[in-house]
């Protein structure tokens, strides 16, 4: 059975739930508190020398680090992965941008907000830019969904799963969705798939 | 016959054209001058609503973004990627650890020094944080190459490609590579490949 090191609260360890869950397929659960260094120790740092989680346990195969490398492997031909090349690819292009556009400003944000308490006399700048740099990428996704039932081919994709993960929960690092009424149709839409269950739940 | 817009001193785009290179793939070749603003003009921005380069137009298909997905669509069934669907998945984790903690750290430290010309001084703090995780980042790939002829498989794929863009040229931005033994000699095998060419040559 597959193993899948993860906390919780994290957005990229809940896109491999929703694939696992999406699909069915079982898995144990291993919790690692990245809040308390649980993912730096020197037994951890064995498993992924990078010291993050999602981690998944891949049994007579090993470990394989990294959201999208793992919702890729898990998803190989399934319905989440589209089977024209070229809509393959786009699937890949909104994973890209999440992983750089969304993920290290609306998930940090939120990571620093939420997560560590941080207050924004502390943040100062740095919140300052990333938050732009969150509103630009929400100004592209709302533009991408303006006549889209989903990113790629009309179809839910691992490209959808990917972005969902930190932008529904945007507002949790103060994010104002309002003025995205395509990005929050879209998220109610995910949130009706199959398997789905909120960010937290095991 | 594709169509490649890119800015000729960019990794990213550079990956693009390694991979056609190396695969023979006839293409043209569109320069955009990113830092005269060509990547944000209404005619680009049409192109990709995210004003970026590289950008291949794949005729009768459309416009697709980002190295990633432009790559991994090029080089679909050649051996650039795995046969292996977990040696598949460790590609992807490769081009993910390269797009998270390489190319926003090493490339965007080069872009700084090496074409905006910015000083230490007018860096501070940002250049700091930026060095550290840039250095990082090289730790854990030293580390990934002390037993590996090539990132993946023993066999030149899109990871080593996609590692090798910023990574070879990160002394342009002041990294020193000379603790980085395995990473040199990686680099030197990667330049020995067929089709190669250095970075900004066309």
């Amino acid at each position: 059975m597959y193993r899948l090191y993860d906390y919780l609260p994290s957005g990229n360890g809940y896109k491999a739930r929703l694939v696992l869950k999406y699909l069915r397929i079982p898995y144990e659960l291993v919790e690692v508190d990245i809040k308390r260094g649980e993912s730096r120790t020197p037994e951890f740092l064995v498993k992924n020398p990078n010291g993050r989680i999602p981690l998944l346990e891949v049994p007579g195969k090993g470990y394989l680090p990294e959201s999208h490398a793992i919702i890729s492997f898990l998803a190989e031909s399934s319905d989440l992965i589209p089977t024209d090349p070229f809509e393959r690819a786009r699937m890949w292009h909104w994973m890209c941008f999440e992983q750089y556009h969304v993920e290290p400003n609306i998930g940090t944000v939120r990571f620093w907000v939420n997560s560590l308490q941080k207050t924004r006399a502390e943040l100062g700048e740095k919140l300052i830019e990333k938050k732009k740099s969150g509103y630009a990428a929400l100004d592209v996704l709302e533009h991408a969904l303006r006549d889209r039932t989903y990113l790629v081919g009309e179809r839910y994709s691992l490209a959808d799963i990917s972005l969902f993960a930190y932008v529904h929960v945007a507002h949790e690092g103060g994010f104002d969705l309002q003025p995205y009424p395509n990005v929050r149709a879209w998220c109610d839409r995910i949130a009706g798939q199959p398997g789905w269950t909120p960010l937290t739940e095991k």
